[in-house]
């Protein structure tokens, strides 16, 4: 007994000890963290309710404010200022950093002491009307100083003087009218037409090579009026005496026009000015209403059609001069813009990613105004230091994004893009490895019906889950959501019950980032009912009259649009930054791919016969979508079985998403534009303003209709054709498993 | 007593629970591996070895002795059957997948039926001399078929007739020393230049651009003939009968000249041949020096400088023409050369990564002869089908290598390194997102002295570190390591006492991976002694005379010189794949940069007037390279402290150091040349072969000399000096922390 019980002691002894040392093991297996790197399953949408809720109306309507006391035109001391006052705001409200980055670039100026304007002269040479120096100042603001008058930035000098030719919107298809139906040249005339359509550098563009000597724009109240509103003060409509501003350049990307490709430093080399990128020969100058009335009112020629006619009381006769009875007047401009290189300053703060600094989500908008930039950019830019501020709540309370974020108040967009795209060019290494996706923050509002979003195909899917948990800033909408609100206005098309998204065309900060470098891209903002609506942009668009009264009193009083704008554009970086598998969609690229081919190839069939002759087929374009649309349903199949406690297959997928947008970019770029480089959406060579798809095989069919030499032409759309195959299976072939 | 007993029993109780609980905890905590991506710390070098190791010198001669029986042009059926060889064997030998990637490219080849020569006719049109139509065939080999005969692929066809003009080498300064200070024009003339010194389409190009209609080229005894050495088949001498072929079109890194820029797919658009890239306007033929002295003797005119005059026993006359007892005697060129879009096929292995299998490291070299390709190229593929099977040998053992490795067997490479190009182009995303570096495998020996190593500086230290555990393969030299038999017969220079590497020129198809695309690169073989053998390539580069039996009886009888070929470049490969932290060595660059930039400048400074009174200086260029050598030294301190079991911040640390050679790339490419995108390392425009440091400022140095206008040239210096600088700038920035 004695020998058994020790026996069945020591028996129990060691089942005692073995079990214990089993429990002690398995609870150190369990308790040590599978991985250092796995995310801290903290909760994603936790976090996201917190930063889009911190986002106060209060607090937007005070930046609004406070950033459109003064204007603050590019290249000024004041908006200088405003890039201080940000950087030290920003890095109050907790940024890891923010800093100053200046660049010297090509800016355009009036000349101070000889104003720019345009006469009537009578056959002695007499002015006998000229035309205003300024615009009526709006009240409230009679005493600000160093408010620039309407002008074209970039205009070359000169004081041409000459016949009137009217030439409706000055787009390509406009000058054809011209010059093959109506049989008018304008070579050494004035050519003047109406803002709209396309933007006013491609206008500029069409008349130096139509001949002309010089070219007025004029705001048409066809364009720039809304039905039923008073003009600013009462109301948000353009006065006659209203003009819009802007530059006339054509640089199709290329940044400062004097250091194309290459950041404007101080070591930097610059072209003279003779060689600067898309500076126009001729002179330029907008006008309002009001002014085009007396050089319109007594032109003589043809009566245009109707599609030709704005809605001013004349009769919009295309000229060439005036009318019999004063056949002696001629035109004359008096231009005296001075271009000169000016320090401009872009400020970039940041937060560092906890897991993956060496990522980046950059939110990016500009900061300089044609005056006081009441709505363009300020009602952007006032969105951007909201979302910094709440950014900065978010981290005080321990919060940090698993990729780095970036924000960005651009200098000199107004100029052209320009600081923007120097910054593009000084990071174009890390942006190419590292970026993750660009959020334009221009204005946020331009009209006041619905949500606009315009953005890259594989952002679609985030987009709509996203706005579904954003409430709709409308009233009587309380508990609908923002996605609900939208959908009800502006259903996509009969093939898709979805909120219309459009393409990214260009005109805005985001094009280097996304045409250039082929980082997905999107932008959103407040607009106006499409259909009912018809003016382009909104009226009083670049001129004095975009106030902060002009927001608060009109297109946002409570500001929860503006609110929701931000929403939505924070709750995109947030998502994009914070998602441990990016929010990138890659089937919805497959089907916007399908709908683009299908689209461009249905434009070429409007010439079946020669499509026949000479042999064109779109069929490798098809195939290349065809094997995109399987890569990329093989992709997402993977995605979903991804073991998300292992870091490097994470990132690896991560890696396949982030880089897809970049496949698009070809080196060589489009044709004669070698900073256009997306192949999927760039402008058409004929309207700066509009992305097309397939842009390069756009452009080339559009030749076709104008080309002396239609085989040489056909051949030109079988290349473009080549190489948008070629792109699309390049594509295609980045995610598939990757080796 | 018995409380107290049992008390102490329970105290003992709970202390014996307590440690067994912590020992199990403790065992458990450290039994589970910390990290599921950490390295499996197995023996690197282990590995190393064993690969290495099981590399054997007969492999290697019997796979130089199977691939060396029969011609195997580019486009031909023997090609393509070596190739599904390679194919078959590469998955015997245990790769993961091998395939055939085909293209459909241009190529040349002479008409079967109407030979090319070349002859001296006399006043009646009579043919009074004919250059031999093929090589004396080496013993052995006299029942071949499909020996191509010497011609100048890519030649234009036609029959030009006229005097003679001898040019030298054909190089610039020799057509401009020609012009300027003999007063020769040859204009309308058939130019004659030696082989040698600069790129045979360097020749013709300049001989076009001087106005010849034909050019001639031959191999002189004072270029390709060793001293104290039998012709083959008695040594390895080039026979009075041997010619190089060698293609003589100007690409500049373009690849296939119908498809530039895109891989020549079955549905690509292909430029009409007028429009191809490179292409000769003008017959081009080689001839060997037995027919050349027939065209020299002759020749009338001056007598040129002593540099002039090889080392036939001719007096090397200028011309044109002969002299005057032959005067009415001309020169007429046959050539039919035919240009065909031929299907050509690249061999594709791949060895999947573990842990980042898209990360890529890629051992790739050509399979394509001129004839048999004895040395060029088929020694290097005996050493990459080594290297193939001694991986294979480790993956059957369990090993596999952290990174993807790719093989492969390039084709047409003799055509303009067009097989790889199109391949680069074909996977340009997939390169440039995720390829570490790519290890050249062309000829793997050309002389018998030492080791030859051309690279980019960061993989300088890898090179050594890995030589060192290399044995010496010369006889004597028993447990000397490769390093030290290399440091005693190549040290570097004075200001480092190490094994001298090169700068990687052009030539081979590490071209498009390292100059387009930003890949760092290297190349490794066995040469000879630069100062005593002054001959280019060796004597009988390109011609019938590259056989099996010119390796085994001269170059390499043990063939142990071309197994430690292999281990240089298989160890290469290996470590790039394996190690956890890639062992690229940026302060290497940063010196490498220092002395480029010193050197540069100080080629400059010949013309110190001018560069004065055009403001020339070189501050930015030296001031970039010093912010790039902070940034590499602080970059490499982090390295030594990073944390290795965490798998980000090493994935992290590794794309930083991949992408630094990615940051060099301009993508707007050097002038007029938009594939050579190397900032840093480009053939000049001037010779193909010679790589230069800063091509773009060399290249606006070297049009100083011979412009009209010193001032615009001297501003293409400052604007290429600003370029390199931002350039550097850019480098450096990439080596900062991320954010």
């Amino acid at each position: 007994m004695r020998k058994e019980g020790r026996l069945v002691r020591w028996v129990w002894w060691i089942v005692v000890v073995t079990a214990l040392f089993f429990l002690g093991f398995t609870i150190g297996w369990f308790a040590k963290p599978s991985n250092a790197n796995s995310e801290k399953h903290q909760d994603l949408n936790k976090n996201l309710r917190e930063f889009l809720e911190e986002m106060q109306t209060d607090q937007i309507r005070e930046h609004l404010r406070k950033f459109t006391r003064l204007p603050h035109l590019a290249g000024t001391e004041q908006n200088r200022k405003y890039a201080e006052q940000i950087q030290n705001e920003w890095l109050e409200f907790g940024l890891d950093s923010a800093e100053m980055v200046p660049y010297d670039i090509l800016l355009s100026y009036p000349n101070k002491s000889q104003p720019n304007y345009i006469s009537v002269v009578d056959q002695r040479g007499e002015e006998i009307f000229n035309t205003s120096l300024a615009e009526p100042i709006p009240p409230g603001y009679e005493d600000i100083p160093d408010i620039v008058p309407p002008y074209s930035a970039f205009s070359a000098k000169g004081q041409p003087e000459g016949d009137l030719v009217y030439v409706n919107y000055g787009r390509t298809e406009d000058f054809f009218q011209l010059e093959r139906e109506m049989n008018v040249t304008v070579t050494g005339k004035i050519v003047i037409v109406r803002y709209g359509k396309v933007f006013r550098g491609n206008k500029v563009k069409n008349a130096m090579l139509a001949g002309a000597k010089g070219i007025i724009m004029f705001s048409d109240p066809a364009d720039y009026w809304a039905d039923g509103v008073q003009p600013y003060p009462k109301g948000w409509n353009l006065p006659g005496g209203g003009v819009q501003r802007g530059n006339v350049l054509n640089l199709n990307g290329a940044g400062d026009p004097l250091t194309p490709g290459y950041p404007a430093k101080e070591y930097t080399y610059r072209f003279s000015p003779e060689k600067g990128v898309g500076l126009p020969s001729i002179p330029v100058h907008p006008i309002g209403f009001h002014d085009a009335i007396h050089l319109l009112k007594n032109m003589g020629g043809q009566i245009p059609p109707n599609n030709w006619k704005g809605a001013l009381n004349v009769s919009y006769r295309i000229g060439p001069g005036f009318t019999e009875s004063f056949k002696s007047h001629k035109v004359r401009m008096n231009i005296h813009t001075n271009n000169q290189v000016t320090r401009v300053y872009n400020v970039i703060g940041k937060i560092r990613g906890a897991l993956e600094p060496d990522r980046y989500v950059i939110l990016g908008g500009h900061r300089d105004a044609w005056v006081f930039g009441g709505i363009d950019p300020m009602s952007g830019a006032a969105v951007v230091h909201e979302t910094v501020r709440s950014a900065g709540r978010l981290l005080r309370k321990g919060w940090r994004p698993r990729r780095t974020i970036i924000f960005a108040s651009w200098d000199a967009e107004e100029f052209g893009l320009l600081g923007s795209t120097e910054w593009a060019e000084d990071n174009a290494r890390l942006l190419q490895e590292r970026a993750v996706a660009y959020i334009n923050a221009d204005s946020a509002i331009e009209g006041m019906y619905t949500l606009r979003v315009d953005c890259t195909p594989s952002l679609h899917t985030v987009v709509y889950d996203l706005t579904k948990q954003i409430a709709s800033p409308e009233e009587g909408e309380e508990g609908v959501s923002l996605y609900e609100s939208w959908h009800k206005r502006d259903n996509w098309t009969n093939d898709r019950d979805a909120p219309r998204i459009s393409k990214l065309g260009s005109g805005s900060d985001f094009e280097a980032y996304f045409i250039r470098l082929g980082i997905a891209a999107g932008r959103a903002r407040y607009t106006k009912n499409k259909k009912t609506e018809r003016y382009s942009s909104y009226p009083v668009y670049h001129s004095v009259y975009e106030t902060f009264e002009l927001v608060q009193k009109f297109y946002d009083p409570t500001f929860k649009r503006l609110r929701v704008v931000a929403q939505v554009r924070a709750g995109l970086v947030f998502l994009l930054a914070d998602s441990q598998l990016l929010p990138l969609d890659v089937n919805e690229y497959a089907d916007s791919l399908r709908k683009y081919a299908q689209s461009i190839a249905e434009v070429a069939q409007r010439n079946p016969d020669q499509m026949e002759m000479y042999n064109v087929s779109f069929d490798s374009l098809f195939s290349a979508v065809q094997n995109f649309t399987s890569a990329a349903r093989d992709f997402n199949e993977r995605l979903q079985t991804v073991n998300r406690e292992d870091p490097l297959q994470v990132r690896i997928m991560n890696d396949q998403l982030m880089y897809l947008e970049r496949a698009f970019i070809d080196p060589l770029g489009l044709p004669g534009r070698p900073f256009y480089r997306h192949v999927i959406f760039a402008p058409s060579s004929h309207n700066k303003y509009a992305g097309e798809s397939f842009p390069g095989i756009y452009d080339a069919l559009f030749d076709i209709e104008n080309s002396a030499d239609p085989q040489t032409a056909w051949q030109e759309v079988k290349r473009q054709i080549s190489i948008a195959a070629f792109t699309v299976h390049a594509a295609a072939m980045t995610l598939t498993p990757p080796a």
